[in-house]
């Protein structure tokens, strides 16, 4: 249930691992690598307008406790240079750019918001490199078109001391109480922070936001591509991406887990953080259905082995 | 993942434990009582026609590993005495009976299919008794009506080893080839086996289902009468409750969280009975939210503690 309290404390966490850099040749991307160095890496996909400084540290660092856990800036965006693109499908090619450099195989990779998008993309174009994959407060292609309104809105609440208190979590005095939590725990690191995004970053994040929401993809061609085993979260109340999306997601997707959580907004995984981390690693950690060509005396066995 | 690995060897398992009987004033009780005898006991309400060995031994046990676990025959049913009430209201007045012969002041509630309405109506009436609630596979009242001619069909499908092939398990070969492993399972317990039913159980038992889905709920009053933190859970492609019903349940209630599985039919809980263990460890063992009187640091702090 705690995992972080078994990080041990020789790894570094999120607010201690240095800032690193790698060299592409659209953009040279800041990183921070935690956890282990063996077993497959999970890579984090950032949410609009967000730097590496925007993840929650009670998240990252207790994924980072059994597994390789990533977060970096996509091109543009923080301390990455380079452009950030207007679309999905160059956001996506740019995070496949960041994982062949740092040479990998095959990843997991976990996308919030826009940073869903891009998972989806990702794993529907690049089978072979992705091994699961965890979409967060996400929409298919096409599938929801208020998205902008509720955004405009929340960052026009100007009496709100960080527009994700009213984004990211419900009314609720206890979903905004771990919003207040989130927002401290996102301030512990003070040296080396990521630097914030601008207009040069959020204007072309936005039209690729809008491009991805209002394009029909009546086929769910997107969906139907990815073949991997997908854990689908979201919050009950998320206003910007109503829960029904997930559902949505989660029918169109051949392998899908769905879980969604109680009284919660689009920071469904950071108000519910220790159950957000448990439900991921036990999805991660699963093992393939039992093999057919065992007998069912054989799977019994094994089941008890 | 693998909780049942666990399990000390001193605990007897659903194969190993007695059959224990005691004597209420409608029904003598048969039972079985499995894990450690502190904490708060785990009460399974088992599904329509299912009898104490319907269960699945790697669900039970794998649960017994950290808490105690209760599976028995309500009141007619196995090898319990009395009367199989023909309405969920008497099922649900009988077990809490059991309940309170056991003498437990606090219980939480695992529910499956028949069983889930049981543990619905007892949530409902009984806010004190029910610490938290599990609904697996099942419906919320007047939520349902095509049921009984999904049942009337598999139990048709006379060339079926077993009508539980067809009805909780999906026709992928990956979900029956978990459908027969789950067989194999209940056959375990050689020795002491419980009673399968007959008519006398099923005729009252099919009756009260019909009666919960066909009577409307328009206010919703039993959802809205449950309190507890619920975990809903749901196959993909269950044919007798298609997963919109507990999409519906989750809506319902005010502090649910939602999960379903892929490829999988009303026995989800069996077929995927790692993940599913996992996921009601996580959902049993979770602290209540933070503390709102704290102050943002004050739970900063907790959180790293």
């Amino acid at each position: 249930m705690t995992g972080h309290n078994i990080v041990p404390q020789s790894f570094a966490t999120l607010e201690t691992a240095p800032t690193q850099y790698i060299e592409g040749r659209r953009s040279r991307f800041a990183y921070r690598r935690l956890g282990p160095s063996i077993g497959t890496p999970l890579i984090l996909l950032q949410h609009f307008s967000g730097n590496i400084d925007a993840w929650d540290p009670a998240v990252v660092n207790a994924l980072a406790a059994d597994r390789p856990v990533i977060a970096f800036d996509n091109a543009g965006v923080g301390r990455s240079t380079g452009q950030t693109p207007d679309n999905v499908a160059a956001m996506a090619r740019d995070a496949v750019d960041f994982i062949n450099l740092l040479g990998f195989p095959e990843v997991d990779l976990l996308g919030f918001s826009l940073g869903g998008r891009v998972a989806q993309q990702i794993a529907a174009e690049h089978g072979g490199l992705v091994r699961k994959l965890i979409l967060v407060g996400t929409s298919p292609k096409g599938g929801e078109e208020h998205l902008l309104a509720v955004l405009r809105e929340a960052f026009a609440q100007s009496d709100a001391p960080d527009p994700r208190l009213p984004l990211f979590f419900t009314q609720s005095s206890a979903s905004q109480s771990a919003g207040r939590a989130f927002l401290e725990r996102i301030k512990l690191r003070k040296e080396d922070r990521d630097t914030e995004n601008g207009s040069a970053v959020t204007d072309p994040q936005a039209k690729a936001l809008i491009t991805w929401c209002a394009t029909p993809d009546h086929e769910q061609a997107v969906l139907r591509a990815i073949h991997q085993p997908t854990l689908v979260v979201s919050g009950s109340h998320d206003t910007m991406l109503p829960a029904i999306n997930a559902y949505a997601m989660f029918k169109g997707l051949s392998n899908a887990q769905l879980v969604l959580y109680p009284d919660s907004g689009h920071g469904a995984l950071f108000q519910h953080h220790e159950t957000f981390v448990s439900h991921v690693r036990t999805f991660l950690d699963a093992k393939p259905a039992a093999d057919e060509s065992r007998t069912p005396a054989d799977n019994a066995r094994r089941i008890y082995s």
